[in-house]
């Protein structure tokens, strides 16, 4: 870490600052430049405050060198994390299909879905039962039914299943649940994030709205932090100026991750475009810059779905994008 | 609620679709143009999904005439809400000045600070004991203990106090806590907005990152649901591409919010601007365009305040902002 | 266009409004609801200034049903528009690959990159002689001479070429150039917009950091409406919250622009994230997606470039973008 | 500036980059850490490419120490720059108050207009002759007739004027106009800027609607390079998420540039908001967080402007307004 002094500091100031800082532990290096002083930190500069030492009178300006994340970080582990889920791999060289509803509303439904979407290629079912919804009276999902209903698509399909968790106090009823999801708006829901740490299973977790990329890889470090490394990050469009889309698919973050981490990283088009006639080329178009899978909302009536239905593909339809992915993925190897 | 139709949509296409909306309970209205036909909705239209019908291939685009927010509208509840705590007055004509720590962190801490925010004229002592730090390796607060500080502070003054719940387990410890507050990245914690709904408490609740006034709205919607009418708005910030300030500071939410909703709105600086020197104008500004009031971080020795220190003042500069607004709030009278 | 009254409009206010609204040569239909009363304006709507319309006192909301686009719009001419220069063809199945670099330096270094990307497939050299930049005292481009070189530089290879005009007065200069460029920060530039809608030749419109889609559509409807059709839309990238990269490229711009106008659509992942590394991948998607073309900065010596090298592939990396978009293109054909 | 290399660099690499960097004229100093080395460069580093030496393979981060704005600069120009114009100042103590329509319409129009708004306080007249508009098919302003009725108006009550320029070749038909605007978007219109910098006049610069404030500053800088100081920035909104403002008012802009900046800063919060309901708590709060002025929109029947009638004020809402202000200004001395 680097912290830039303004012209004129005093010796004495200089000095005080240095000690502080070493009362912090930290190895102080200071290079006294012809206009301006500059002071190198070196030792565990994550406990270091940035802003509050940038708010110092005599400081100009401070830059960290490393990242604040660490289990996250592939400097440290250059290895792509491939999570198992039975005979299903998520990360490295597979292609992660996830398909199915927005909301699950009966069992003939989901397992419709899940058949139809499994013989096109899905690798794992979604389907949600607690459903945040910006309105109060807005539907909410069938919650506890609505998660007993996806563990019967699950023994009728043999596909794993994803399903969102909003509150700690559910966590028992996702026992059998195969991959728990952090949606978009609880990205920074710090006490869920700690509660997920502890359960072993794998996390699929959403980008916030306005979330930067570090602060994703900070939230996977919650989870991390807790032990649990088994996490899939999903990229699902950030807000923006232009309402033509409901988000703007921030596509480069997929390469920019891949680099950052060792994590995999997938690509939710449905949400991010709101528009069932754009999942298909911007899903194709996430497997081309090196996506792990793709997130699809696959409904057999999107007029009908209870939520969500604008951005809702057939299953015809998504047999289509799902055999585009494939050939892509291919002329790419 | 208005739907356009695409142009050449058939008289068969038009009628199943008034079907299905009359199926919802909605009168139908349907006027043709020249070139397209208008369907208006009449009717308890909360409950349509703007974006599915919109999704429809016959549909061109669909416009609500209401809003979705019923309980916090100004148009059906014209008065002011004002917030009664003991002799205290949030909401009409009073300014608030909530003022404090960012974090708590020690009794004699807390105490001075508190003592010396009164002298100058805080109504509100406000102090963090369950911190949301991006990383989680930054300081969490002293919890419990924290709280405990601050009810002693509590009785120390007289003043009401607010502090920040992230956890829906936490809700017996806030039991003497005057506001609960309801942070920036937890203002669509669905799980914990309707579990504040429940308790009867004043909620100081927190405009997300990146969301529309709207949406706050919608959030303050989920709280008033439940029967908790008690909630203080909070503009602090929104995200954006100008790295100079932590967050652009959105005043004109103000004067737009006292326009579509009854509830009080107040301004946090600190936050908002992440430095500390930007803390008296903005405050001063807010007070100038409407604000109920501010929530400004005092700490007594800054460079040292265990989290977001850039952004704190001291109680002397606090004593000269406090001063300067109520001069601004009397010239405007 | 629809104009939705406020609840209370008295009959006597619908009637000024319908006499002033018909004064401007519209039909105007009055369909009173039970609680609001909408209005239809049918005619010339475009002439109709919206915001005005929704400033008064007695209307709530104004919903324009058709674009203010007429030239642009594909709903008008529903067939893609194929701009030929030579046996080069930009738009309809063509994959139209333009690369060189940012500046142009001397002719030895232009000729040599303008030979390679030639044999790696380029169809059209670009090259910068006038240069946008930042600050005053960052290097402008050798203007003239640059030009000159590049039209050399056009004799040697054959390539048609393309580079950036920034000054109405400059046009005599780029006679002989066979594509003019619009940079993101003239895109509303309407001085400019108009001059080129006056000469006769291909315009390749860049979209502003912060410009929406249907405003990018407009800039083009000003060259348009000269006369001049023959227009390239190129996404390069908006602005937004997150530092990492440049800009955010917004690859759902292609398909959505596809659907909206018949105009050809091309990316440039070079200026939208100002990371060389990060072009592979967003060029290979973007043709995924459907774009007409990619625009890609190539520099022999990258760390010498004179500006932008930050973002620029050398001819060996070019060589590999350039086939694996070749087979993306051929895997989706 | 910093250079902060990569982990593993070898001295061979260290020393090419330090005999690179010293020819381009700069004091090198290297300093090696204990895992990575720090490069200090002093001397004319606005010279060096920050993006092009961050690219470098063995670069990790670059970071400037001094900003790369100098005329403009108030470390280096300690006391606010006062315009003078006949008896009135911009800048310093003066609250210059700058009142008119959007665009000119008429001679009697803009004299009772002017009359009114001086008799209110208003410092400067304005009014548009050139009008950017987003379509081509909307009004674009009474051009150089216009120039001649604003000319008239400033006969008729003494009061300067300023009027936007979008056009070099337009400038002579300025040569009596007091102050020349140059709008957002043509705020990185560098070509115009250079003009601008060679005429002697005061110069109102808008900031681009996704522009950062070091932006505008360069901006400003154009002009000042060619050797005219005379320059007023305005904060007039930025782009977002939110579409219930049509901009968002960046009001901490104000602080911020005071102190970076010896320039007078007014604000426009007329265009800011597009709402003229909002254009008195923003103008008030404008001046109460610092603002040198304002500029509003003031016309005598908002319902028939010609353009942007959605957020003008008229002449006796302006009255109070500027009252407001005064009292305000009043009250914070």
């Amino acid at each position: 870490m680097i912290a830039v002094l303004k012209p004129g500091v005093t010796d004495r100031q200089i000095e005080s600052l240095k000690q502080w800082l070493e009362g912090q532990n930290l190895d102080v290096h200071v290079s006294k430049g012809k206009y301006q002083t500059v002071i190198g930190l070196i030792g565990d500069t994550d406990k270091v405050d940035a802003e509050l030492l940038e708010s110092l009178e005599m400081v100009e300006s401070v830059k960290r060198i490393t990242e604040p994340f660490k289990s996250a970080n592939r400097k440290f582990h250059p290895d792509d994390t491939v999570i198992k889920i039975g005979n299903t791999e998520i990360g490295g060289d597979a292609l992660t299909v996830i398909a199915g509803p927005c909301s699950i509303e009966s069992e003939e439904q989901l397992t419709e879905i899940a058949r139809k979407v499994k013989n096109s290629g899905a690798t794992v079912l979604r389907g949600g039962a607690f459903k945040p919804r910006t309105s109060p009276y807005d539907f909410q999902g069938l919650k506890g039914e609505g998660i007993r209903i996806l563990l019967e698509a699950k023994k009728a399909t043999g596909l794993p299943v994803v399903t969102e968790i909003m509150n700690v106090n559910h966590i028992d009823l996702f026992s059998e649940v195969d991959i728990l999801q952090v949606g978009a708006r609880n990205m920074q829901n710090f006490e869920l994030l700690k509660e997920l740490g502890r359960c072993g299973k794998p996390i699929l977790l959403k980008r916030g709205m306005a979330a930067t990329l570090k602060e994703l890889l900070m939230s996977a470090e919650y989870i991390m932090a807790g032990g649990n490394n088994n996490i899939i990050l999903c990229e699902r469009g950030i807000r923006s100026f232009d309402s033509y889309t409901r988000n703007v698919l921030d596509l480069s973050a997929v390469p920019v991750l891949k680099e950052l981490t060792h994590l995999p990283v997938i690509v939710d088009p449905s949400h991010a475009t709101g528009i069932s006639r754009l999942v298909e080329p911007m899903a194709v178009a996430a497997v081309a810059c090196g996506a792990s899978g793709v997130m699809i909302e696959v409904h057999n009536n999107p007029s009908c779905a209870l939520c969500d239905g604008a951005q809702s593909v057939t299953p015809e339809q998504f047999d289509k994008i799902a055999e585009k992915m494939r050939k892509v993925k291919e002329a790419l190897k």
